[in-house]
C-alpha cells in the first residue's frame, strides 16, 4: 500500500498529496474512478488546509462526477489533459476550485506543486480563473453556467458547424436559487443546443442550511421538462450510474439537465451532511484543524489505495456537533462580529427594521439576530434581486429593510434593483460583507472594488465604511434617523479600537496625532496598515504622521475636519477600492484652495489580487511598507 | 350617443378623452366593464398622442384585464379610489403605464386634466413611479413585479398577520423571459403567499416580434406548477372569464399565476396582432399618424358607448404594412440611425463579430445587420445578464460579440456579468442606447445617468461616447483593433455633423473655434445645446466660445488636447451622466497645474426627470439657455 507524499509549504508546515505518477499508476493498476476520486479528496482537502481556507463539503461531493465526466469527455485518454476536441467541462459552482483543480491536476493540466499553492499570489486562484491554463472561464459568483456554456458552444457551433462537441457544466443545487439559470435555459432549446449538458451536484445544502428549507425549488423534473430540456437523475456517487446518465444525455437531442444525488462532504464519514444536528453545515468553507485533518486522511487514504474507505477515529464525530469548523482559532473582532453584536440591538430598539439575507447569513452577521427576531429575518436564498426588489416594496410600506450580502454579489448582481428603490424616495439600508481588497483568499468574484464608484452613481445613495464599533454603531443610528438608502461598506479582517466618541456624517476621526503627513483611510484594513507604518516610522524617530479615520464616503468634509487636513502639508487619501468619486476627489476638490496642501492618492485599480492577506497588500502596494516609503517620498521633496 | 370630451395640449393639438364624469355615468347606466375598458383605451390612446409617444399595443391589451381586476379588488366601490383593504395591483411592465393611468383615471384617482400630461416634466411618468399618488411602486424595467408584490405581503402580514388582502400585480409574457421572475417564485410558496395574483397579459408579441420566435418560453403550466404555484388560464378579453378566474385564484392557497389570452392592439382592428404580415408588429411603441388616430377614434367611441366596436375606414388596413408607426415624421440622424448603417460594414469587414440584441433589435440598431448576416446575430430575449454571460465565453472563444441593449438595462441588470467577463482578458464590446438625460419621456428606467460611473469602476473597460458618425466609426474601429471590453454610451435624438478627421484616444474634436470659454461634450446632446448657446452668444455678439467633443470618457488627454484647452481661460465639461470619475475630473487633474484655467462642470445629478426634451433638459439647467448664462457668469468675473 503506498502513502500520499510529503510536501511542506513555505512556512514549514506539511501536507498530504497523492503525486500525478501515484494518481496515473493507481488508475493503470485499477481502472477505478472512485480510487481516483478519493485521491482527489486528499489532493483537495490538503490544498485547502495549505491555504487556510477553500470550500470541503461541496468538493467533495462533486468529485465522483467531476472524475466520472473527465473520463466520459475523453476516455482512457483523460489523463492527457484537456484537448478541445474532448468537448468541454468547467463548473458554474466555482467555490468547488479545490476539486476541480484536483482534477486537472489527475488529468496533467497542472503540476503536483501547483496544489500546494491555492489561494497564493500568483498561485491558484480561489475561483477558477482563465489565467491558469486550463480553465475556460471564471467563476465564483452563482448563476452564469448555463449562458457561458451556451457561448461556448455558439462560437463552437459558428466555426465548425457540424461539430456536436459536449459541453458539461456543473452546478450547485443552492445555485439554482439564481434567476439566470432559469433566464438562460429556453435559449438552449430554442437553439437546439443538444450537446449542452447540466449536472447537478445536488447536495441538499447550500450555505448554511438544507436547501429545502432556504429555498424549496419545487418539482425540478416538471420545472425542467416544462422548459424544453430533457431532464434526468442518476447517483453523483455511483459511477457507473453517472455515466450511464451522461450517455443519455449526450443521446438526447434536447439540452440536458442531470440531477445527480450526493452527499455534502462526501468521502470523510463526519462531514458527510449533518442529519440535523446542529443548525448549520459546518464544513461548507474553512480548513480544518490538525486532529481532523489527520482524521480525514486517515479514511480518505484506504479509499484510494484500497478502493474501501478508511475508519474514523471517531475524533470527528465527538467534535462534529460542537466545533465551530469556521474559526479554528479565535475570531479577530471584525466588523462581521461586531455587526453580529450590535444588529440585535439596533433590532430591538427599531421595531421596524427587519433583517434580509442571501443565505450567507454566517458570512453577514445576521444569524444572531434571526434567532432572537426569527419573525424579522428573512431569507432569500441565493437569489439577490428578488431580495433587493422585495427590500424596496418593504420599505415603501413602512418596515426599514436591512439587505444583506457579499458586496461584490450584492452591488453588482442587483443594480438595477438598488436604483429602482433609490428612485422610490425610500430608506433601503444595504450591508456589503468582504468589502475591498481583504479577505482575499477568494478571489476578484468576492473582492469588492467596484461598489464603491457604483454606487455612489445611484441617486440618493450614502455610503459608509466604518472601522471600529463606534464608527459602526454612529453611522447605523444615523442612517435610521434619516430617509435616504445607505451602503455598509464592511471589510477587512480586524477592526480598529472603538473610537472614543460617536461620529456624525463630513467628521474625520483621528486615530494618531501627527505632523506634516497624514494618512485618512475608511474601513479598517489600510487604517490597519496605516497604523503599522506610523508605528514604524515613530519609533525610527524618521517621523510623526498622522492618522485619520474617515467613515463617510461621498460627503464633503465639514470644516472641522478640513482645518485638521490643512495643519498637514501632506495629505494621503488610502482607497481600499478602485478610484471613484468618492473620497481623494473630494478632499483633493475641498482642499484645492489651499496650495499648501498637498493631496494624493494610494489605492486599488484594476483586478484586485488573489491571495493571502499579506501577499495581495504587498502586491497592491497597499501595505505599511509601501506607506512608509510613501511617507518618505513625501517629506523628502 | 355621448361624444367624447376635446381636449387642449398647451401647443394648441386638440384630443378627445372620456372624463371621469362620462365615464362614471357609463358605469351606472351599463354596468359593463368591457365598455369601461373601451373608453380607457380612447383615453390611454389620447395620453399617448398627447405625449407623442408611448406604448400602445400592450397598454390595450392590458385594458380589459386591468378593469376587471380594480372592480374584483373592489367591486362596486371601485370607481371611489384605491383604498388600503381593498388590495393591491399595479403592473411590473411599467410600459402599461398609459393603461394604468386610465385605470386610475377610472377610478378616482386621477383628474381628467391630468391625462394630456403623460410625459410631460411634473405631469405623469412615462413608467410609474411613486411621486404619482396612488401608485405603489415604480416599474419600467421588466421582472421585478412578483419580487416587489413579495415585499408589500409580507410588510402587510407583519402588521396585519390575519390579513390576506390579495395583491395582483401583471406581467407580461415577454417579461417572462426575465430570469428574476423565476428566482422570485419559490419563495412565495415557502412562505405561503395565498394573497399574490400574478396575471400575464399574454398577447404573445414582445417587442419586436412573437414571444414564441423571440425566446420560447416553453410549458408554461408545467414550469409554474412546478414551482409550486396555482396555474390557470383565462380569455383575456372576456371579464367573466377573467373574474371567475381571479376568484379561483383568489380560493386558492397557494400563490396563483393567470395567464390572460390578449390581443396586443386589443380594440382597434387594424392593431390587432399581426398575422405574420411585416416582420415587426408595428404598435409596440410609439404615437400614431392623424388619419390613424382618427380612425381609431371611430372604432373605440362606440366601444365605449354602444358596447360594440365601430367599423374602421380602413385606412388603417392599408397602411398596416407599410406604414413604418414609430417614426411618423423623418427620423433625425441619431447614432441610433448611424448605427443601423455602420455596423452592417463592420460587420462585412470583420468576420468575427456576433451582435447580440434583448429583443431591442430595432432600438438598437441591430436589425438591418441582423438581416444581413443572421447567422451572425444573435437574440438574447428580454435577458441581460444571460445575454452577457454568453457574450463572455463567445469572446473567449474568438469571437467579437457587440451586446445591445438600452444603458440602463445593460450595465445594471448585468453588472455583475460584465465585471466578470471583464476579468476574462477578453474583449467584448457593449452598446448602450439611451444613454443620458434623452429619450427623456420613458423616465428614468431608461434614461441611464447611473452608466458612467458604474462602468468606469469595471477594471479594463474603456468608454466611448461619440457625437457623430466620424466618432462612432473610429471609436468603432479603434475597439477592433485593442483588446479591451469598451463601452459605447449612445444617447441624444440628432447626431452631430460628422468630424472631417478621424478621432483618437484622448483627443478632442473641435467643433467650434473661439476664445475665453471652451465647452466640452461628449455624445450629441450637449454638444448640440452647446452649439445653440454658442451661436446666441456669437450672433449677439456678447462672445465667443469655442466647443469641444471628447469621445473616450475615462481617458486622460494628450498633449494636444490639454493645449488647445490651456488657450482657455475656463473650460466648462458638460457631462450627460451624474458624476463619476470620467471626465470633468480628469480635465481637471490634468489643467491643475495651470493656475489660469478654471475647469467646472455642468452636468446630471441625482434622479433624470422625466419629460419631453426641452422640458428635461432646462429643468436640469442644462439647455442652451443654461450654458449663456455660465457662459455669462464665468466671463463676468
Amino acid at each position: 500500500m503506498s502513502l500520499p507524499t510529503v510536501f511542506s509549504s513555505p512556512s514549514g508546515s506539511e501536507y498530504l498529496f497523492w503525486t500525478r505518477d501515484q494518481l496515473v499508476a493507481n488508475w493503470r493498476a485499477n481502472q477505478d474512478l472512485k480510487r481516483l476520486a478519493f485521491g482527489c479528496r486528499l489532493n483537495a482537502l490538503s490544498a485547502i488546509q495549505a491555504a487556510g481556507s477553500g470550500h470541503i463539503g461541496t468538493s467533495f461531493s462533486s468529485l465522483d462526477i467531476m472524475v466520472s465526466v473527465r473520463h466520459f469527455l475523453a476516455s482512457d485518454a483523460f489523463l492527457s489533459g484537456n484537448t478541445p476536441d474532448r468537448g468541454l467541462f468547467f463548473s458554474s459552482k466555482g467555490h468547488d476550485a479545490p476539486a476541480f483543480y484536483s482534477v486537472m491536476h489527475l488529468c496533467g493540466e497542472l503540476k503536483d506543486s501547483d496544489l500546494l499553492t491555492l489561494r497564493r499570489l500568483g498561485g491558484l486562484p480561489g475561483h477558477p480563473e482563465t489565467i491558469t491554463p486550463g480553465v475556460p472561464t471564471n467563476t465564483g459568483s452563482l448563476g452564469m453556467g448555463i449562458s457561458k456554456a451556451k457561448g461556448f458552444i455558439k462560437a463552437h457551433r459558428m466555426d465548425n458547424p457540424a461539430s456536436r462537441s459536449p459541453v458539461v457544466v456543473m452546478l450547485g443545487d443552492g445555485e439554482l436559487n439564481e434567476g439566470q439559470i432559469w433566464e438562460s435555459m429556453p435559449g438552449a432549446v430554442r437553439d437546439g443546443f443538444s450537446e449542452l449538458i447540466a449536472i447537478v451536484d445536488s447536495n441538499k445544502i447550500q450555505s448554511d442550511s438544507w436547501t429545502d428549507t432556504t429555498l424549496p425549488m419545487g418539482d425540478l423534473r416538471q420545472r425542467v421538462e416544462g422548459t424544453g430540456w430533457h431532464y434526468l437523475e442518476c447517483d453523483g456517487h455511483d459511477v457507473d450510474s453517472i455515466v450511464s446518465a451522461l450517455a443519455q444525455a449526450e443521446q438526447d437531442e434536447r439540452p440536458s439537465f442531470l440531477v445527480a444525488h450526493t452527499v455534502k462532504g462526501s468521502g470523510v464519514s463526519w462531514m458527510e451532511s449533518f442529519d440535523g444536528a446542529g443548525d448549520y453545515y459546518k464544513f461548507h468553507s474553512g480548513a480544518i484543524a490538525e486532529d481532523l485533518y489527520r482524521d480525514a486522511i486517515s479514511q480518505l487514504v484506504p479509499g484510494f489505495t484500497d478502493g474501501e474507505r478508511g475508519i474514523s477515529s471517531g475524533v470527528g464525530e465527538e467534535t462534529r456537533n460542537e466545533f465551530d469548523n469556521r474559526t479554528p482559532r479565535p475570531r479577530a473582532t471584525s466588523m462581521l462580529v461586531l455587526w453580529e453584536q450590535l444588529l440585535p440591538q439596533l433590532m430591538a430598539d427599531n421595531l421596524d427594521i427587519v433583517i434580509m439575507d442571501g443565505d450567507l447569513s454566517y458570512d453577514t452577521g445576521t444569524h444572531l439576530a434571526r434567532n432572537e427576531f426569527p419573525d424579522r429575518y428573512i431569507q432569500a436564498g441565493i437569489a439577490e434581486q428578488d431580495m433587493v426588489s422585495m427590500a424596496g416594496t418593504m420599505a415603501l410600506s413602512g418596515k426599514t429593510p436591512m439587505v444583506h450580502s457579499f458586496s461584490t454579489f450584492l452591488t453588482m448582481r442587483a443594480a438595477e434593483h438598488i436604483f429602482n428603490n433609490a428612485t422610490e424616495y425610500s430608506r433601503v439600508l444595504y450591508f456589503g460583507f468582504l468589502a475591498g481588497l481583504v479577505p482575499s483568499a477568494p478571489g476578484f468574484s468576492h473582492q469588492a472594488v467596484s461598489d464603491v464608484g457604483l454606487m455612489v452613481s445611484v441617486p440618493r445613495m450614502k455610503l459608509v465604511e466604518p472601522a471600529c464599533l463606534t464608527e459602526l454603531a454612529s453611522a447605523a443610528r444615523w442612517a435610521l434617523n434619516q430617509g435616504d438608502p445607505v451602503y455598509f461598506r464592511m471589510g477587512g479582517l480586524g477592526a480598529l479600537e472603538a473610537a472614543q466618541t460617536s461620529v456624525n456624517p463630513g467628521e474625520l476621526v483621528e486615530r494618531v496625532s501627527g505632523i506634516t503627513v497624514a494618512f485618512v483611510a475608511s474601513g479598517p484594513l489600510l487604517a490597519g496598515e496605516a497604523l503599522s507604518a506610523i508605528s514604524f516610522l515613530t519609533e525610527a524617530a524618521v517621523g510623526q504622521p498622522a492618522l485619520f479615520t474617515m467613515p463617510w464616503l461621498g460627503e464633503p468634509l465639514g470644516d472641522d475636519a478640513l482645518e485638521k487636513l490643512r495643519a498637514f502639508d501632506h495629505v494621503v487619501v488610502l482607497e481600499n477600492h478602485n478610484p471613484a468619486l468618492a473620497k481623494h476627489h473630494h478632499i483633493a476638490d475641498q482642499l484645492n484652495g489651499d496650495q499648501s496642501v498637498s493631496v494624493t492618492r494610494m489605492g486599488l485599480t484594476g483586478i484586485p489580487s488573489n491571495g493571502q492577506p499579506s501577499e495581495v497588500l504587498n502586491h497592491h502596494q497597499l501595505d505599511a511598507a509601501a506607506m512608509v516609503r510613501e511617507y518618505q517620498q513625501l517629506v523628502g521633496r
